[in-house]
């Protein structure tokens, strides 16, 4: 039996055992897991340099290889995160609704996935971070993470597992694909008779190939095309603070703004200080033809309207008004995060009602779509598909329900 | 440019417009399609005439003949859907959670999800039915029937294209594709640019085929190898009432049940009052070793307990306890619908817990899994998936969410 099979059926053999799981029993072993993350810290440390030193002779950029290493700092915030998840609400078990429908009582109760496998790339915290968040809603996980990363993640699995089998939950609840090899992705995206669910992180390629390729459901995250249309009556300074916040606060993220559309009204006094403030602090410009009129930039082609840049890139159109800002967004967005900075009600309700995205905002920075600043307490990505879930995915979005009925030996008529 | 993707990208057009569609312009738009079908009838039936002629020339069997058929009941049938769907309520625009984070205020509102593919087998009247649905919860449909239905289709689909073109829905917010060449299937599924749901109605042969296939998310509908577990102190008399209503009422649907499980204490006395009801009605039963010990019947093999016969055969397996019971239904079951038959509060509890199925019965009858009974005043489909939806896909199920956040030029810290 390969790898890949033998251990999917292990974690859905976990899968009872996790269903019926008291909150108080994750908890605990949430809090074990972190206390053996803290006393293996030494290992996971090593290993990881070790991945750092073959990263290095492999040539991998310093930018991949920031993603790669961990620190005490690093593992630091680990073992907090694992006392934070403890502290969250548990979903399973909520009544999402409840009626009564002739002689029948009919409840609609949250309830764990089953077992979910995470297909990720070089960051090895999402080890434990995908690990926690899974038991806290009662899912056992399947993780394959990069061959970048595999003795830090072998290393922090093995903290995972030593840390869950002196509690209720089975340690066979969390299982790591030892071979890293491309096969056995191919081959987990078939486990239906095991997998409920299957969630890429990692590059916009990876997460293509799931998408093609998976028979299992996918929770896709991430590619995230993000606009904001600064509207003819907006606050100029405040624009700008927001527009600066959007772009540079950290590029590489999928909510920060890769697009920004001005009314025409208001181009020729927002471009020349928002190019200012920008262009201190080292983003390239690309306009259209309007913009480049304005201020000094290279012209944008057709494809940087496409681009998530993640970078210090900012493309910027003038346009006629609110509608032909949404209709650029229509063709262009990835339906992410979108944004209008206006004093204009109805353009503000015409933007929301029309804009097909996950989080369309009035009047703030796209970099909120976030479980963290959502108030979700941790997430596991931010989902761009429309099914099962938008937007940032934490503990609620990582569970299912099921309907329980109760009758008097109640028959259809 | 093949009629699949021409089609496709129509219905994707309509987005916009049924995005903002208030309430009454939908209804209006159902009521005219519903006229429509009323004011076509004569032409309807012809088509369906010749469909009909058409599969007896093939050799088609007659209860397949019989899904088929279009009368002047069933017709009225589908006018009156529209009557109904009208009136029930809108989902789009509910607000599903609102809080305050900081200084935004976050709403998650429903929306509809957007252009859906729609593949179904012979029933004629899913024409109608899945595009009211569709369009009462703001989604455009692209229809894929099955060849054998394909002049009745048409039919139907032009009278609801001529209803539409009455009314301020654009008509390209339904297509239907003429060409049932199988090809178009393999090619349907791959159009992720354009739908954002696949829905496949028929047999399992299709289903299987649509879920390997599809790069598109899709609601996996249909099987159910339900249960019912008669527990050592259920009342003996209801009992085999409900077992009788389960399987016979109307066998032929993915509700009814496939096997009964029984507690060994009850078995001598339920099994040949149970037996001979059943008999009466000429249900075929295959039972364990231990059942065979007490009626008269074949022995089941184990291929009986995989089984969704839609027939009146019925497996029944004597168990040990309720575990043994939850055991044999974790192995089996299809997660459709499953029931106890106890007057044991412990025992219900744990049941209701612990299978992992769509709808978990206490003393009902499995039949009651279906949007009318649910109260949803209509259904899709039984959603036999983890994802998005489980259980009956009504128009709350067809809609999605997105967040909308206002701010006050908010920035992230």
């Amino acid at each position: 039996m390969s790898e890949v099979l033998t251990k999917a059926k292990r974690v859905k053999s976990a899968e009872k055992t996790l269903r019926l799981a008291t909150t108080d029993e994750k908890n605990r072993a949430i809090l074990e897991i972190g206390r053996q993350i803290e006393k293996e810290q030494p290992m996971i440390l090593k290993a990881n340099q070790e991945d750092v030193r073959k990263a290095r002779q492999n040539g991998i950029s310093e930018a991949m290889i920031d993603r790669l290493r961990l620190s005490e700092v690093r593992m630091s915030d680990m073992v907090k995160a694992c006392s934070k998840v403890a502290t969250l609400a548990d979903p399973v078990g909520s009544v999402m609704k409840s009626w009564v429908k002739g002689a029948l009582n009919i409840t609609q109760i949250r309830v764990p996935i089953g077992a979910i496998g995470m297909i990720y790339e070089s960051r090895p915290n999402v080890t434990l971070d995908a690990t926690i968040l899974a038991l806290k809603s009662g899912n056992p996980v399947l993780l394959r993470g990069g061959s970048d990363a595999l003795a830090s993640n072998m290393a922090i699995a093995r903290a995972i597992k030593t840390g869950l089998s002196k509690t209720g939950i089975p340690d066979f609840a969390v299982e790591i694909i030892e071979d890293t090899n491309r096969e056995n992705v191919s081959q987990l995206v078939k486990m239906n008779a095991y997998l409920s669910l299957i969630i890429p992180r990692g590059g916009a390629g990876l997460i293509r190939y799931v998408i093609e390729n998976s028979s299992i459901p996918v929770l896709e995250t991430g590619v995230g095309n993000c606009h904001i249309f600064v509207d003819y009556n907006a606050d100029r300074e405040k624009s700008i603070e927001i527009i600066d916040n959007a772009k540079t606060q950290r590029p590489g993220t999928c909510n920060s703004v890769e697009t920004v559309l001005v009314h025409e009204k208001i181009a020729s006094q927002l471009l020349p200080p928002l190019n200012e403030r920008l262009g201190a602090k080292g983003v390239e410009i690309r306009g259209c033809i309007n913009t480049s009129k304005i201020i000094d930039c290279k012209v944008a082609q057709e494809s940087d309207w496409e681009t998530e840049y993640l970078d210090f890139i900012l493309a910027i159109k003038v346009v006629k008004d609110v509608q032909q800002a949404i209709d650029h967004i229509e063709q262009y967005s990835t339906r992410h995060s979108e944004a209008i900075l206006t004093n204009d009600l109805t353009n503000a309700r015409l933007f929301q009602a029309s804009v097909d995205s996950a989080a369309v905002y009035v009047n703030a920075s796209t970099r909120f779509t976030d479980g963290e600043q959502f108030g979700f307490g941790g997430e596991i990505g931010i989902s761009t598909q429309k099914l099962h879930a938008r937007g940032p995915v934490g503990l609620e979005e990582l569970t299912t329900y099921k309907y329980t009925l109760i009758g008097d030996y109640t028959i259809r008529g």
